[in-house]
């Protein structure tokens, strides 16, 4: 995917970030096994005790780490940037989870939208 | 990606959402080229817009789409959950191009945490 | 209300602060002629345009001035903290007023669970 | 304070919701004791605790907290609306208290703009 022709991704290197274009998909894989339909144990998965808890529990960590994020950023800590876009983003797909519905949903809502879906970007187009 | 021995991923068939994997990464691609410090043009786009407003701007589009996030699942819009779900990771993506950071990293934070980094996940874990 | 013997309320004097006491209830009071029920004009209030888009509109004002208090409080700025609590508790009393309740039964909650309802307040608490 | 002359304060009577005028004030008059620098004990006061994990814990709590209030507004749950404010509010009141601003002050701040800081109301205005 990282190619001469596409310098500015040249900084994440297949061998650092190994697979990370389908961690999204795959945890969502995760989550479902966690769901009560699908035999998810309260008692040993942090994911299936939220989902015991009944879908408000899930919405609460989204609000809550959407808080967290804030709060990395102004202080201006890239680890911690990371570490609660992750959270943020996890407990996003906790909720879609939830919800039947998978992340590559939402990341071809953001492709239609932002024009990104195809191998060449529409020339001149501005809405991002 | 989908394969037979992978059915839970049947549903994300890659006619139907072409390019999902790497749509974080482009759109990153694409906001990067609208900071100031490369040239985005305010007047044209909404994310230079954003940028140009200082970096509470974006944050304060986190906690307000993390909020319509929430609002969509209690009202249980399917459509709307997937359209906030894409707003809320969009200026997610906004806040870590402002900062420097690529999607690909909390991507990669994400694997590392829920095992997901290889092709065979890790058996008998249970921390999702 | 202040007295030499409760020095920690000598800041806010009467004179500086006048009629901090039944500012919510005021204020709720005005919000109340806002209501589309009762003749609230869009065109000419900011309130009335705000009911008359539906209840998401206040209830995302909510998500967005927490937010926003949340970057005051990490700027350390005591001007727009106040600023950030006065926007975050108005648009509180917005979401109660298209709901029919009152600031006071929300005080009469916090008085009831902090145990500061009578004069005296009750020897050996701890919840607070 | 509530007259013939005032009859949409009617509902608030003075014997159903006694002392909530100064229902903020006194709260905070309590939260200050919580301090480490007042000796508040974090064994036996959950404000104490929550003082002593530093300032970031108290505001993750009012994300989460707004978070929960738009929870119960969706859910059209009065109970829990009033439910959530209080909480919502009272952790304002900790944030406050953290960085020595009184609740007066955003009272003082919410009169200023909306001009309920008299008697009389002015004729004409129509900010809220």
């Amino acid at each position: 995917m990282t190619s001469p022709s596409d310098p500015s991704r040249a900084a994440a290197s297949p061998a650092a970030l190994p697979d990370t274009d389908t961690v999204l998909a795959r945890i969502a894989d995760v989550l479902a096994t966690r769901l009560p339909a699908n035999g998810g144990d309260p008692a040993s998965s942090y994911v299936a005790k939220l989902f015991s808890k009944g879908p408000d529990a899930a919405l609460k960590k989204v609000g809550e780490e959407a808080t967290e994020l804030v709060m990395a950023v102004k202080d201006g800590a890239p680890d911690r940037i990371v570490a609660e876009a992750a959270d943020l983003w996890f407990h996003c797909l906790v909720v879609l989870t939830e919800h039947g519905i998978r992340p590559e949903q939402v990341l071809a809502e953001l492709a239609r939208r932002e024009g990104v879906s195809g191998l060449a970007e529409k020339a001149g187009r501005n809405k991002a």
